[in-house]
């Protein structure tokens, strides 16, 4: 296990404990997260997809233990497991189903495995839904009831947090935000993955900012973003940012086009489930909150959406970047493990 | 108040009672519902908006206790009353704002006056989610357990439905699916209220569908409508679903444009909050399922759904007609009071 850190030593006062587990393509995050949200030990582990998931549930045990133990702590201080993984899934059944990065993984029951292997019950979530949680329980949208989240890089994630429940769906296919549909036409953008016609996927994502860059640059027109592909570099969101911010007009429209396309699915998100709160998270936030590019970004996104959206909700809705930036996964993990332990501890209702 | 119709006699077995009154912009209706959701008995009165909202308050309290004294009941019988109205409204604090058909009402505290003139608690709620909620309770989404509703008339209404919890939102405007954008286009529909650029309301509201239909017969293209028109009818939704059946191309045409446009915001809330089935209710279904336009209709919808949504969920969302008619409010209305009253029943749970 790399990149271990060493934190605070854990108080009466921060119980009961959480781990949350946040499983990625290329790696799977671990911490150790007390009642409060606050990360107690960390850790990642290669995630190794292609030697399968028997193997990385067991990686995944040890290395839950190992962290603890860093603590002087072990499995009986936990009170439940969080497990986060890309889509899709079904969520009740506790299984993975066909994550396209994942292939070796594929109907693998992961919650129950994971919760043999631990001892412990475990919440079981969409990777993007965690994410939101965790920005919903610490993170950006902590004083909010209820938030939406767009995580914006190679795909664009979502997750939809309403009164402290992450909205999953039926078939576990909730708050899929990338895949609502902008453009209804036979003229709109496909998602470059295939498939997704209009699809917000199609226009806001990483390569979708790119292949509309590029597409333009091919009509002629004039940048400084054409000499560094002429130098040999790759056509991508950061160049376009280095260069907006370097204020070239060309990288710098592309941007604020890409905040138009946001927008614009904000306002359908708002209109359908009316959450007090948005918050831009992922790769592909232009420099963020530290950079003009990304201020800029976000101004435009926080404009058009009260120039469009129904003025109660225009007018009161925050639009803000996330803050926990790659830990909001495993810390939202947690999060729904602490939620799953406390929805145990309730006496029975009727129903 | 007219439109009294007689029922059982109330058994044991169908109580508790509740209230449901679906306030509308010409009649508020009214219905004493059991707690299998059947109605016990129902009468509307108008609602005589300019009359102003303390004279229909006392008018619904007086035809509420006529209704039930008619079946030998009293309000002592009834456990919780319901009460739909038009948005905009402040649900939490249980005012209406803005209706933009009730001038007369702005910012008056309808939830408390009426639970005053009743002497009982009220479930407050937008009379579109109402309606969704007497759709899922009792009505085409009875085995569902989630559940979405496109109301299509003058305006298009929305209601959401998760795990028997309607989505009201933050700022009592939650559900509004007549506001979610299609075209996010500089070149998109307005709606004919004015604003709302790119809205699904701006293509399959009723004045939508008349105003794309006005504009394409403009072009000059031929149509057994325009014979009608020419003897003096009006173009209505109506007249081109009796052309469409007389197969009109251009109307069936136009009917399945709206089809198109319906399952395109379909996607896009299926893909947000994945609710196992859609309900479409509203006048303006080409005549639903008993006619053949109306089963063409709904069939393009769920030819077009199945092709663009996500497959786990293309193949296995239910998308049907609504089975309540116009009774949906107040019955609706009636569970959400019912659902309130088990909330109040319940033992308190920790937070």
């Amino acid at each position: 296990m790399s990149g271990v850190r060493e934190e605070v030593t854990v108080s009466q006062a921060q119980r009961p404990l959480f781990v949350g587990v946040d499983v990625g393509g290329t790696n799977t995050k671990i911490g150790v997260v007390d009642n409060a949200g606050c990360t107690v030990a960390y850790g990642s582990i290669a995630t190794e997809e292609e030697r399968g998931p028997e193997d990385a549930v067991r990686r995944m045990a040890t290395a839950i233990r190992e962290l603890l133990a860093g603590k002087g702590l072990s499995l009986g201080d936990v009170s439940a497991v969080g497990l986060g993984t890309p889509g899709s899934m079904d969520i009740p059944r506790g299984l993975i189903l066909e994550p396209p990065n994942m292939p070796h993984w594929r109907y693998f029951p992961i919650r129950d495995r994971l919760g043999a292997a631990c001892g412990k019950p475990v919440a079981f979530a969409n990777d993007a839904n965690a994410a939101a949680y965790g920005e919903y329980w610490v993170g950006s949208g902590r004083d909010a009831n209820s938030l939406v989240t767009f995580t914006l890089g190679t795909g664009v994630g979502g997750g939809i947090i309403l009164d402290g429940v992450s909205i999953d769906g039926t078939h576990s296919f909730g708050s899929e935000l990338g895949h609502i549909i902008i453009d209804h036409s036979d003229q709109a953008r496909f998602c470059v993955w295939g498939g997704g016609q209009g699809e917000l996927e199609a226009y806001a994502s990483a390569p979708a900012v790119v292949a509309r860059a590029s597409e333009r640059l091919a009509t002629g027109c004039p940048s400084s973003v054409r000499r560094r592909l002429d130098a040999g570099e790759e056509l991508t969101t950061l160049l376009l940012a280095e260069e907006a911010e370097a204020d070239d007009a060309f990288a710098r429209g592309i941007i604020l086009e890409t905040a138009h396309f946001l927008a614009v699915g904000i306002v359908t998100v708002v209109h359908t489930v009316d959450p007090g709160m948005v918050v831009l998270g992922g790769a592909m936030t232009f420099g963020g909150e530290a950079s003009a590019v990304g201020r800029a970004f976000l101004a435009r996104i926080r404009t058009e959406f009260q120039q469009r959206a129904y003025h109660v909700v225009g007018h009161n809705t925050a639009i803000d970047f996330a803050t926990l930036g790659g830990d909001a996964g495993y810390i939202g993990a947690a999060g729904l493990a602490r939620s799953l332990h406390e929805k145990s501890n309730q006496p029975a209702t009727r129903t």
